[in-house]
């Protein structure tokens, strides 16, 4: 967590790029091309992401710390989105960003080492080492307890990467489960002392450890009493822009030294020609370094200098 | 789930052969040829996954009403492995085995509509419908609640398919979240009513709905308890084998028809050759075969007939 820390300082930006590129957002004249070159079908549509993903990446890279790819968008187009998520996570790594992949995966023993080898880490051919997908840092479910998150904590000291667990999510049904009080805590509360639990030997210069929480902006005051509660957990914040949240609500993620926590836009960045007076989907990566500059100095104006 | 109910009855089966592949399982014959034809890289490896898979599903389709490919065995060898996953999942349905993918996914809103496309789905190429992976049935986790369900039941309702949700997982430290006391029941226990809950429009002749609940075998007398109250929720059991459960611990999950639930086993048959006397890997599909009707005779000696 300690390298985005610093990028974050670096760029004094706290905020990361969601790619979940739908083919509904990608301009037509790069769908054309693709379809052209591949045919209409998930190859042609897959490589239509890689090429969206690509612009975006080269019009953020100097200004945004990290990428976070959705998985669930490269997987609706087979096998060969899930290659256009490779493609992307190693094209915004060559660019220097932090990649979050937000995969939520969750499972227990050898099945979790293998979404930590997947992810973050390399798999084994027979004594030769290959990264499969090898993203920064992973986003994962703790509804199955230590078990589940144990191999990746490995993976996070040997190879210095990150998971995101679950907490609070951003949408209106989080509560169903995640409000409900265990004793005196609620399962989001257990759930966020589990995170503290879980990173307390992988803690970098900055006092955040290797194993973050995802909280949500939707819900502004959990994330301040968050923040007081779990001093060691980094946050990645979903819920920025298009799911309602703006800079006042997501301003309690942060200590402060104005660290603490990441926040995403996704819709907001990709989508942001569609906003603009006057844009055209021709214009797509330089609106989206518009949106990216107004979301960084909208956060900035409420957490001011930012020092690791 | 009545496709899957009908299948196990018409064996007289209610079990499922797990596909978790990792290389290490593979006979070397396999992997040589594989590596000799691609390389030995990761579409080499992922070859040898689905070649291994295809031998065993050739010899349990005619006995073993399913197959569960976990997701993460795939993911580790990249999108090669992915390409695999899908390959495996269509040659089983063509073989008529019943296909749940363990993907254990979720998500909230667009993006559990876009993972539901994925798995069990098609998905939009501007007017056309691409099937992606097309399961019948994927493992999810409803730690967000409704948001990240929903999506999924319209896809049961409308393309005859089926989730199962996490509720109580076969792993050691399972109870650090889901045995926690809300109110007077347990996490899993309200994960239960939720599934209850979730699949109350779409039950089918059996009575059971789309929305099945993952229920491990290592806890048995959570298992009875579960069946009583979740009426119509069909369980996924895990556990049994190589975990360490048997026929004895998995009989609670039946009803009095002799259905109610479908026992996986993954290692303790695709690397059956590896403990029988005098077997070779070159025997593996065959041992496959021999411990699949060990399994299917041992839990039909404790559960009976089974009548839909």
């Amino acid at each position: 967590m300690q390298r985005l820390i610093e990028k974050i300082v670096e760029y004094q930006n706290p905020t990361v790029a969601g790619l979940d590129p739908k083919l509904a957002y990608v301009p037509s004249f790069i769908k054309e091309k693709c379809f052209e070159k591949y045919g209409k079908n998930l190859e042609g549509a897959a490589q239509a992401l890689f090429e969206f993903n690509k612009a975006l990446i080269d019009a953020l890279c100097d200004i945004v710390p990290a990428v976070k790819p959705q998985a669930a968008y490269y997987e609706m187009y087979g096998w060969q989105g899930v290659k256009a998520l490779a493609q992307t996570i190693a094209y915004a790594k060559e660019k220097g960003m932090y990649v979050i992949t937000d995969g939520k995966r969750n499972d227990i023993g050898t099945t979790m080492e293998a979404y930590a080898a997947a992810h973050l880490g390399a798999t084994d051919l027979e004594g030769e080492e290959v990264e499969a997908f090898s993203a920064d840092a992973l986003t994962v479910n703790g509804y199955l307890g230590s078990d589940g998150i144990n191999p990746l904590l490995k993976i996070c000291a040997d190879r210095d990467k990150s998971v995101f667990v679950l907490v609070k999510t951003s949408n209106p049904s989080s509560g169903e489960l995640q409000d409900k009080k265990i004793d005196d805590k609620t399962v989001y509360e257990t759930m966020g002392d589990m995170c503290e639990n879980w990173g307390k030997d992988l803690r970098g210069a900055s006092g955040y450890s290797a194993v973050g929480a995802v909280v949500g902006a939707t819900y502004p005051e959990m994330l301040g009493e968050l923040r007081e509660k779990l001093p060691h957990t980094f946050f990645l914040v979903p819920g920025y822009g298009a799911q309602g949240g703006g800079a006042n609500d997501v301003k309690f993620a942060f200590d402060k030294n104005g660290i603490g926590a990441i926040v995403n836009s996704s819709r907001g960045i990709m989508c942001a020609w569609s906003k603009e007076e006057g844009s055209s989907e021709a214009d797509f990566a330089a609106a989206a370094r518009r949106e990216a500059i107004r979301m960084r100095d909208d956060i900035r104006s409420v957490v001011g200098k930012m020092k690791a």
